[in-house]
């Protein structure tokens, strides 16, 4: 029994353990003190190791991974600051439910709060973000001990991905020597001990009684004008269909934000809306189509028309959430309804009466619908190089299998407005937990490495923060086109009250950096290309999908003119649905 | 009273006291929840506002300029992630004692916590690294709230000062309308409230008593062998002047880290030692040189020889601590005093016998130390395009008064090695609080802002870390010249003994990025040039020294190369101390 042999079954149980348990992909930024963990994760046989040196980068990597994948993520970095610039992307896991395994080293317990070089407090570095910390035992190979870890690593990813699922962090202090060596025998199962992961981990469910569910389907039956509002919520085929019966049943409208993944796919459509941050700015909209009952699904949605909708709307409001958790910015439910979505509608669809004669109100929604994204539609037929028209493009051009990554502020906006239904099986995302504009690259060359199309559209002001995370794309040879959407600066504060104060707006709002991107793609050795107009974007687009690697499509636009073609957009929409209804009587 | 006029007064007030408690520089990332805070900053006629868009920079901006000026320096930022991202530099600031008041913009109570967009939980966000977090009332303009707000904003640049100083952390939570009106009357005095600013901020300072001074100057009265070791400490010129005089004085020669400011200056320097990294690493060297007495001033010094000296030597142990703190990894302190260090010596010096006759001691070190740099020097004689040749070229190069900042891993320790005492008035900086890689761009363009002359010499991991900082030198017109030490990946890794574990060394640690730097720097709009050989080097830096904005000169190293030539030297140093040694009897 030496030093080396206890750090290397101590960690090799670990290692061996986190593989077993469901972990098949780690991130790991190089350092010194983490040395063993890394060499261990690199050896193990069925560890796929990214080594990326930002931590920042790497940590978005990896969360986006998880998003795609479903499955628990670990990262592993070493002592110091690095382990805190995992930080951001810890909380943007944390709120959107992303499961991640946070693997630190430390330094011995006699070096820490001494003035030792690299050692800084990392008990509970990342706070209340950390659903689960554990200081982890000094390496040995007691067979107590090893049974200890594994526990820990098989704990750590079922934890993680308990609902709500969300990052664990396991802080290691390792005192050299930290090289193992990897020449012993049985390094993954020193004792034979007992692997944990071999039972099955059984994530609970919550779901409603039948007495409930008898409550919730009578109310919903007296209540004959309702919507249901589906937010960002997983990715299932069979979630989506019982939505989708749920509301046909109820002859509802969905209301359905991009990421809720209804608006394309295979799925029936009939029933769903997507024009409503269009056509709810209007007040003749809003008294038209005044609700009795809201039913919500998944995450607040993106649009602030449809919160505001929400949040006015004095009636029964139910939200469902199968976390557990009580999300309900508008503080207006009645009910929180704590269930898993599939569960519930599973639930209440037989006890609702066969028919539900409401066809006028679910029909004056379609109608509106309608007339909302003609009204957008005729709009984009002749406008110049417009933010909102690259997504409707993007939505014609993409292939039938592919994901559309968009960034926050101004892209997940125009999504949301000019994305519609549509029966390819595009799938969209976006890092909502925070919204934060980092690390938005990095997530997006994740989803890059599992689908084989991918598509992020980004604005410069993102773009420009995560630049480091391009260097995935040339490491790992991944494949992604980036629509690079240059307004040089803040797009989205054209549209907030400070732009009307002219003093200090382009100072501390407009920040125009113009820089030359062409310069960061070369760095990365990636295509670049600057687009002319619209004949130029598909062109350059369908070349960009045939070409493989790190892809970057410029197209300039200009805040002031996207802000009013916005706008007068939003107007159109309103004069013409006020219009539609004159007719109608 | 309005809601847009209560925001203006509190917000005025806050920043008023602000300034006039001493803080004149902020450093603001764009953002909506901040609104109000960034434009009465951009407003305050005596507030300098940098405008960064990332805040893993902008932060580390802020440190580097709070540690050239010694004054606090301000950060804003909006809610979400954006604040996570100070957190590098917000544990590099606590650990090197830099003080920053770092204030975040929050939603407002009711939308926390309930699923609302880019709100996070931002209370205590950065934990115990925030020697001060307050969570900040609503904005009123009633006399005690604006009193509270000036209370809040003098005492938090007084915390951040106060040894050991550090980041504090306001977090202000803002509801809608968030544009302030300007046009009101004494937006910055509303009742001409009292401004608590206008009485002097007395930092106190820890001295010894009478009694414990005479204790002390006898010890070392006794102990007539002793070193004094200073790693990093406040760059002043009466302390410098403290510490040599008391070395003279007992006849101890001084072990100056690079950083504590002692190697280059006007102050005396005949007992100054610089050469320790390379001769204490010789066994002979150890035995001849075993001190009766350690006195520690400062942080622990970069060098890992000299703390294991330290560490290995069973002998009294002084350390002087004037921020009343802790430091000792090597736990082999005999006595912590907490005083500040020129009121130390101050208080010894007159106590101690006139002249203390142990020239012998004091003049082996001066000997060896002489030795060493002789062969150190001869060494570089020749010696092709070497990383530690960099740092005494630039002894040479660098004008009479100038700033050299060095990264962390390679740089910091070719600086230990290889910049021996001089006459100039070379500034030598380094984030050396928590060591990292992270940030150090961005650090040292905030002191180009302040020194003429600036050169930062990083390796390409570090300076590929921080390349978003490199927008600084742009937006603000800096003059910066870097040099870029570019041995394509983890060059310190070579030094460690995972570099004999052959298999994962350059996937995990070597991590090469083939990266063309070029690109990066043209993306700045700098200039950038790339070394052949020595005279090429020595025309190059003049040429970028006579040239305004951002310069960077590349020079290309060999990781293998690099480690052979450092491990060639220290052998060498070891011989020929030896025969010298051998020679004298």
């Amino acid at each position: 029994m030496t030093a080396t042999s206890e750090l290397t079954y101590y960690i090799g149980a670990f290692v061996d353990e986190l593989v077993k348990s469901g972990v098949n992909e780690v991130v790991i930024s190089p350092g010194s003190r983490s040395t063993p963990i890394a060499i261990m994760m690199a050896e193990h046989p069925n560890l796929n190791i990214k080594v990326l040196i930002d931590e920042r980068s790497a940590a978005f990597y990896a969360l986006g991974l998880a998003k795609v994948t479903g499955k628990a993520v670990a990262l592993l970095c070493t002592s110091g600051t690095a382990a805190t610039n995992y930080y951001p992307a810890i909380v943007e896991a944390y709120y959107s439910r992303i499961p991640l395994v946070v693997i630190t080293a430390d330094r011995p317990h006699e070096l820490r709060d001494v003035g030792a070089p690299q050692a800084i407090d990392q008990i509970k570095l990342y706070g209340d973000y950390a659903k689960w910390f554990v200081e982890m035992s000094l390496p040995s190979e007691d067979k107590g001990k090893l049974q200890y870890v594994r526990t820990v690593a098989a704990r750590a990813t079922g934890t993680a991905l308990a609902a709500p699922s969300g990052p664990v962090h396991l802080n290691f202090p390792l005192a050299e020597p930290l090289v193992p060596d990897l020449s012993l025998e049985n390094i993954w199962t020193r004792h034979h001990e007992k692997v944990l992961s071999i039972m099955e981990n059984n994530l609970g469910k919550l779901t409603i009684t039948e007495s409930e569910a008898i409550k919730i389907s009578t109310l919903l039956s007296e209540n004959k004008k309702g919507v249901i509002v589906c937010g960002e919520i997983k990715d299932d085929e069979h979630l989506r269909a019982q939505i989708v019966a749920l509301a046909e049943k109820l002859q509802y409208p969905i209301l359905a934000d991009p990421l809720s993944q209804l608006r394309s796919g295979v799925h029936r459509k009939q029933v769903i809306v997507e024009g409503y941050d269009a056509f709810l700015r209007g007040e003749h909209a809003l008294q038209e189509l005044k609700p009795e009952v809201i039913i919500r699904f998944g995450s607040m949605p993106v649009s602030k028309f449809l919160s505001l909708y929400i949040k006015k709307t004095d009636c029964l409001q139910l939200i469902v959430d199968g976390d557990g958790t009580w999300r309900d910015p508008t503080l207006q439910a009645t009910h929180i309804i704590h269930s898993d979505e599939a569960l519930f509608c599973e639930a209440i669809l037989p006890k609702l009466p066969v028919v539900n004669e409401q066809a006028d109100w679910l029909n004056k929604f379609l109608l509106i619908n309608e007339t909302t994204k003609k009204v957008l539609t005729n709009h984009l037929d002749d406008v110049p190089l417009f933010e909102g028209k690259v997504i409707s493009q993007l939505q014609q051009i993409l292939p039938a299998s592919s994901c559309l990554f968009v960034g926050n502020s101004m892209p997940i906006r125009d999504l949301d407005t000019f994305f519609f239904t549509n029966n390819k099986r595009i799938k969209l995302l976006a890092n909502r937990g925070a919204n934060g504009i980092d690390g938005v690259v990095s997530s997006a060359l994740a989803a890059s490495s599992v689908h084989e199309h991918t598509v992020l559209v980004i604005g410069d002001l993102s773009f420009y923060h995560d630049m480091n995370g391009l260097l995935a794309a040339k490491l790992l040879n991944l494949n992604i086109t980036i629509v690079l959407i240059n307004n040089n600066g803040g797009g989205i504060f054209s549209f907030l009250p400070q732009s009307k104060v002219e003093k200090h707006f382009e100072a501390l709002f407009g920040t125009p950096t113009d820089l030359p991107f062409g310069h960061a793609v070369a760095l990365y050795n990636g295509q670049y290309d600057k687009v002319e107009n619209w004949q130029d974007f598909h062109e350059k687009m369908e070349h960009a999908f045939s070409t493989k690697g790190l892809n970057v499509i410029e197209v300039s636009t200009n805040r002031l003119e996207n802000e009013q073609l916005h706008r007068k957009m939003w107007e159109n929409v309103s004069r013409e649905i006020q219009l539609s209804r004159k007719k109608e009587f």
